[in-house]
């Protein structure tokens, strides 16, 4: 008597987000984003580069970066290093599911077999069935909220079936081909970028403390222009932007999480008063703290 | 803010029995089997034939049909109507699931496309690392079992993934490519072939009744030697050994449902009495009704 072996899965991908196709001309820049669900960048085109967390990344035709949930990340045309920028064709793919055994994945940079670029080909494919097609200035397609209804029956299933390999075949990679997988920080960037990720750090451990850009050039010994210079170049931001944005990110967790009311997260934060801990909200966000916390309970 | 669209599998496959490459020559013959899980045969090189229940089939290269659970099936190299028989290597998967959908698979047959090949050479690969290699005659590789433990991880997972993606796109094909599947019964099949399911139909419609060779031969106005010769041809099986096979299988799916008791059952089946409906059982299965019982209550 033949008996079954249950099959028992050691990833799901459950939901679909967004397909992008991307044909970015060089100078292009995306200013960074964070969301609770996963994201994928593989390059089929030219260079990339931005940050994932506080890591600089650098991506060449063939690899890719998975951006994990929550974790901040940007983008740009060519390489940090270069002075020249170029052209860059990029697939991001963003989903979510049961990925527990991605954690090992955080903070990598995957060179892509042939077999696993193909997966991409068929993603592609299948996406033409369930996501909408959206022609922009330099795109040649641009695919979000995927139907619920498709046009072809399991086209969805296809698609989660796909990623589902690639990532099993990413998981064995890592395991069997380490030449094939860096983890960052990147060997090969130059002081400049030791210096951004420095700095993030300092941002990051300093959520708390409502510092000034004064604090971090103190903080630091570099020459205050060059750090200028190197942070927008890296992230897109001044350093200040860069963490105003990181600190509404904070007092945003702690609004879902609602553990404290406004006054207390004035004092968590060191901002002097519920007052201009309000006033720093709606100037950062356009909108009150209440709204959000509307927003976030509904 | 991006709303997240799940994915609702149209089908999906759970369990994994067996897998198998055969490499069968000239004049194999399989004398067939049913089982409560589903199975498929690809051909890979050569032609096959054999019944799937009543229905004769026959297979070229690149062609596959898939038994349905519980439908008798048997196979033998080269195809029913030649003299000349052949080599034929085959593909064997048999596998268990949420596959309702699969219904309007039933008595059809479906030329594969390049892709659907490709997959089939993709499970195999996979299904090194999770079944047995037993070496015997005739064969590449005969692979039945799988272990509970992969050898590479996912590799379960894998198979299951392949297997959906070979189903879906066969789904679409019988919408899309109508002209890539073909229905039972077979047109081509000679008059040979129409009289053998006829008789194979008789026999199921009297299951119940406890007929005799003479009872078929009167109900038919085929030759004897004839049909007993054709019938053989194209099932592996007499008339009678073919009916009390099906006999057997309706008596224990009778008990396995445990709504008659044994006198019943003699009844239902028109025996003279319990002793000749034991002693029938006995005789064509090498157990006993009672032990039959306990096997299928454990």
């Amino acid at each position: 008597m033949l008996k079954a072996v249950t099959i028992e899965p050691i990833l799901k991908v459950t939901d679909l987000y967004t397909l992008y196709y991307f044909q970015h001309k060089s100078g292009y820049r995306f200013e960074g984003e964070s969301h609770d669900f996963w994201e994928i960048i593989y390059v089929d085109h030219g260079r990339a580069s931005g940050l994932n967390g506080s890591e600089p990344y650098e991506l060449k035709k063939g690899q890719m970066i998975f951006h994990h949930p929550n974790v901040f990340h940007n983008f740009r045309t060519g390489v940090m290093t270069d002075e020249v920028d170029e052209d860059c064709d990029i697939i991001v793919i963003s989903f979510g599911g049961n990925l527990e055994v991605l954690e090992q994945f955080r903070d990598h940079i995957f060179t892509l077999s042939m077999y696993e670029r193909n997966i991409f080909k068929q993603i592609l494919d299948e996406g033409k069935q369930v996501y909408n097609k959206t022609n922009g200035k330099n795109l040649i397609y641009k695919k979000e909220n995927p139907f619920e209804q498709e046009k072809v029956p399991g086209a969805k299933q296809m698609i989660g079936n796909l990623l589902e390999q690639l990532l099993l075949s990413l998981y064995r990679k890592q395991k069997e081909c380490p030449s094939q997988v860096q983890a960052l920080p990147l060997q090969s960037l130059g002081m400049e970028y030791q210096m951004v990720r420095q700095i993030i750090l300092f941002l990051e451990q300093n959520l708390y403390n409502n510092i000034s850009f004064a604090d971090v050039v103190n903080h630091f010994n570099f020459s205050e222009t060059q750090l200028k210079k190197m942070f927008r170049q890296v992230t897109g931001y001044s350093v200040m932007q860069y963490y105003r944005k990181c600190v509404v990110g904070r007092i945003e967790y702690h609004i879902q999480q609602q553990d404290q009311n406004f006054t207390e997260l004035a004092d968590l934060f060191h901002f002097s008063s519920i007052h201009y801990f309000s006033k720093f909200y709606k100037r950062e966000t356009g909108r009150t703290l209440r709204e959000y916390l509307k927003n976030s309970q509904e």
